[in-house]
Protein backbone atom coordinates (compact mmCIF):
# COMPACT_ATOMS: atom_id res chain seq x y z
CA UNK A 1 0.00 0.00 0.00
CA UNK A 2 1.07 3.44 -1.05
CA UNK A 3 2.17 6.26 1.73
CA UNK A 4 -1.03 8.58 0.04
CA UNK A 5 -3.58 5.51 0.63
CA UNK A 6 -1.99 4.75 3.77
CA UNK A 7 -2.63 8.62 4.87
CA UNK A 8 -6.40 8.77 2.86
CA UNK A 9 -6.90 5.39 5.56
CA UNK A 10 -5.54 6.95 8.83
CA UNK A 11 -7.70 10.64 8.10
CA UNK A 12 -11.12 7.85 7.41
CA UNK A 13 -10.36 5.92 10.36
CA UNK A 14 -9.93 9.20 12.32
CA UNK A 15 -12.97 11.59 10.95
CA UNK A 16 -15.04 8.13 11.65
CA UNK A 17 -13.68 7.03 14.84
CA UNK A 18 -14.21 10.46 16.30
CA UNK A 19 -17.99 9.86 16.90
CA UNK A 20 -17.27 7.41 19.27
CA UNK A 21 -16.39 9.49 22.07
CA UNK A 22 -19.80 11.37 21.55
CA UNK A 23 -21.43 8.48 21.77
CA UNK A 24 -20.63 7.63 24.91
CA UNK A 25 -20.53 10.86 25.99
CA UNK A 26 -24.24 11.43 25.01
CA UNK A 27 -24.87 8.01 26.45
CA UNK A 28 -23.08 8.54 29.75
CA UNK A 29 -24.48 11.84 30.58
CA UNK A 30 -28.22 11.33 29.27
CA UNK A 31 -27.87 14.50 27.21
CA UNK A 32 -27.28 15.97 24.27
CA UNK A 33 -29.02 19.74 24.43
CA UNK A 34 -26.11 21.42 23.45
CA UNK A 35 -25.76 19.26 20.56
CA UNK A 36 -27.59 20.63 16.94
CA UNK A 37 -30.10 18.66 15.47
CA UNK A 38 -29.97 20.57 12.24
CA UNK A 39 -26.03 19.25 12.23
CA UNK A 40 -26.66 15.74 12.75
CA UNK A 41 -29.24 15.86 10.26
CA UNK A 42 -27.52 17.64 7.76
CA UNK A 43 -24.04 15.84 8.38
CA UNK A 44 -26.07 12.53 8.05
CA UNK A 45 -27.55 13.28 4.74
CA UNK A 46 -23.95 14.51 3.47
CA UNK A 47 -22.96 11.36 4.82
CA UNK A 48 -25.68 9.09 2.68
CA UNK A 49 -24.47 11.09 -0.78
CA UNK A 50 -20.91 10.12 0.16
CA UNK A 51 -22.69 6.70 0.71
CA UNK A 52 -23.89 6.58 -2.50
CA UNK A 53 -20.82 8.50 -3.97
CA UNK A 54 -18.74 5.49 -2.74
CA UNK A 55 -21.13 3.05 -4.04
CA UNK A 56 -21.20 4.64 -7.62
CA UNK A 57 -17.11 4.42 -7.82
CA UNK A 58 -17.04 1.44 -5.66
CA UNK A 59 -14.80 2.45 -3.37
CA UNK A 60 -14.64 0.35 -0.07
CA UNK A 61 -12.69 3.04 1.80
CA UNK A 62 -15.16 5.25 1.18
CA UNK A 63 -18.20 2.73 1.80
CA UNK A 64 -17.15 1.93 4.74
CA UNK A 65 -15.79 5.35 6.76
CA UNK A 66 -19.68 7.08 5.72
CA UNK A 67 -21.63 3.99 6.77
CA UNK A 68 -19.75 3.44 9.84
CA UNK A 69 -20.26 7.35 10.46
CA UNK A 70 -23.93 7.39 9.55
CA UNK A 71 -24.63 4.39 11.91
CA UNK A 72 -22.89 6.28 14.95
CA UNK A 73 -24.22 9.70 14.06
CA UNK A 74 -27.85 8.03 13.88
CA UNK A 75 -27.43 6.36 17.75
CA UNK A 76 -26.37 10.04 18.90
CA UNK A 77 -29.33 11.42 16.75
CA UNK A 78 -31.46 8.71 18.63
CA UNK A 79 -29.89 8.99 22.02
CA UNK A 80 -30.94 13.16 21.94
CA UNK A 81 -34.25 12.61 21.43
CA UNK A 82 -34.56 10.01 23.85
CA UNK A 83 -32.85 12.41 26.33
CA UNK A 84 -34.53 15.54 25.41
CA UNK B 1 -20.01 18.36 -15.24
CA UNK B 2 -20.70 14.90 -14.47
CA UNK B 3 -23.46 13.17 -11.81
CA UNK B 4 -21.44 11.37 -9.98
CA UNK B 5 -18.92 14.56 -9.31
CA UNK B 6 -22.19 16.46 -8.60
CA UNK B 7 -23.40 14.10 -6.11
CA UNK B 8 -20.15 13.96 -4.82
CA UNK B 9 -19.78 18.10 -4.19
CA UNK B 10 -23.34 17.78 -2.66
CA UNK B 11 -21.92 15.24 -0.29
CA UNK B 12 -19.22 18.00 0.42
CA UNK B 13 -21.51 20.96 1.13
CA UNK B 14 -23.82 19.08 3.23
CA UNK B 15 -20.77 17.25 5.65
CA UNK B 16 -19.14 21.11 5.97
CA UNK B 17 -22.13 23.23 5.75
CA UNK B 18 -23.74 20.55 9.11
CA UNK B 19 -20.88 22.70 11.26
CA UNK B 20 -22.65 25.79 10.62
CA UNK B 21 -25.89 24.95 12.89
CA UNK B 22 -23.81 23.61 15.72
CA UNK B 23 -21.40 26.96 15.77
CA UNK B 24 -24.30 29.16 15.87
CA UNK B 25 -26.10 27.07 18.36
CA UNK B 26 -23.02 27.36 20.97
CA UNK B 27 -22.40 30.76 19.90
CA UNK B 28 -26.42 31.77 21.11
CA UNK B 29 -26.18 29.19 24.10
CA UNK B 30 -23.04 30.20 25.30
CA UNK B 31 -23.03 25.85 26.26
CA UNK B 32 -20.71 23.64 24.28
CA UNK B 33 -21.01 20.93 27.88
CA UNK B 34 -22.39 18.29 25.97
CA UNK B 35 -20.19 17.97 23.14
CA UNK B 36 -17.31 15.66 23.78
CA UNK B 37 -13.68 17.33 23.12
CA UNK B 38 -12.29 14.14 22.23
CA UNK B 39 -14.71 13.96 18.98
CA UNK B 40 -13.89 17.52 18.17
CA UNK B 41 -9.75 16.75 18.82
CA UNK B 42 -10.32 13.63 16.91
CA UNK B 43 -12.05 14.87 14.31
CA UNK B 44 -10.27 18.02 13.54
CA UNK B 45 -6.88 15.63 13.58
CA UNK B 46 -8.72 13.28 10.68
CA UNK B 47 -9.54 16.80 8.90
CA UNK B 48 -5.55 17.25 9.00
CA UNK B 49 -4.75 14.14 7.15
CA UNK B 50 -7.71 14.86 4.96
CA UNK B 51 -6.04 18.03 3.56
CA UNK B 52 -2.87 17.04 3.35
CA UNK B 53 -4.32 14.29 1.19
CA UNK B 54 -6.54 16.51 -0.71
CA UNK B 55 -2.53 18.44 -1.50
CA UNK B 56 -1.03 15.03 -2.11
CA UNK B 57 -3.99 14.39 -4.66
CA UNK B 58 -4.35 18.01 -5.93
CA UNK B 59 -7.78 17.34 -5.32
CA UNK B 60 -9.70 21.37 -4.66
CA UNK B 61 -13.09 19.56 -3.38
CA UNK B 62 -11.20 17.79 -0.68
CA UNK B 63 -8.80 20.49 -0.22
CA UNK B 64 -11.99 22.84 0.04
CA UNK B 65 -14.41 20.72 1.73
CA UNK B 66 -11.93 19.90 4.79
CA UNK B 67 -10.23 23.29 5.36
CA UNK B 68 -13.65 24.73 5.70
CA UNK B 69 -14.41 21.98 8.05
CA UNK B 70 -11.42 22.06 9.58
CA UNK B 71 -12.03 26.16 10.78
CA UNK B 72 -15.73 25.38 11.73
CA UNK B 73 -14.73 22.91 14.28
CA UNK B 74 -11.47 25.05 15.59
CA UNK B 75 -14.13 27.87 15.93
CA UNK B 76 -16.54 25.51 17.83
CA UNK B 77 -13.46 23.96 20.35
CA UNK B 78 -12.63 27.42 20.78
CA UNK B 79 -15.85 28.60 21.76
CA UNK B 80 -16.26 25.45 23.71
CA UNK B 81 -13.29 26.26 25.89
CA UNK B 82 -14.23 30.02 25.98
CA UNK B 83 -17.81 29.06 27.46
CA UNK B 84 -16.88 25.61 29.86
Amino acid sequence: MDSITLLGLCAAVLTTSAFLPQMVKTWRSKSAKDVSYLMLVTFMSGLFLWLVYGIYLKSLPIILANSVSFCFNFIILSLKIKYR
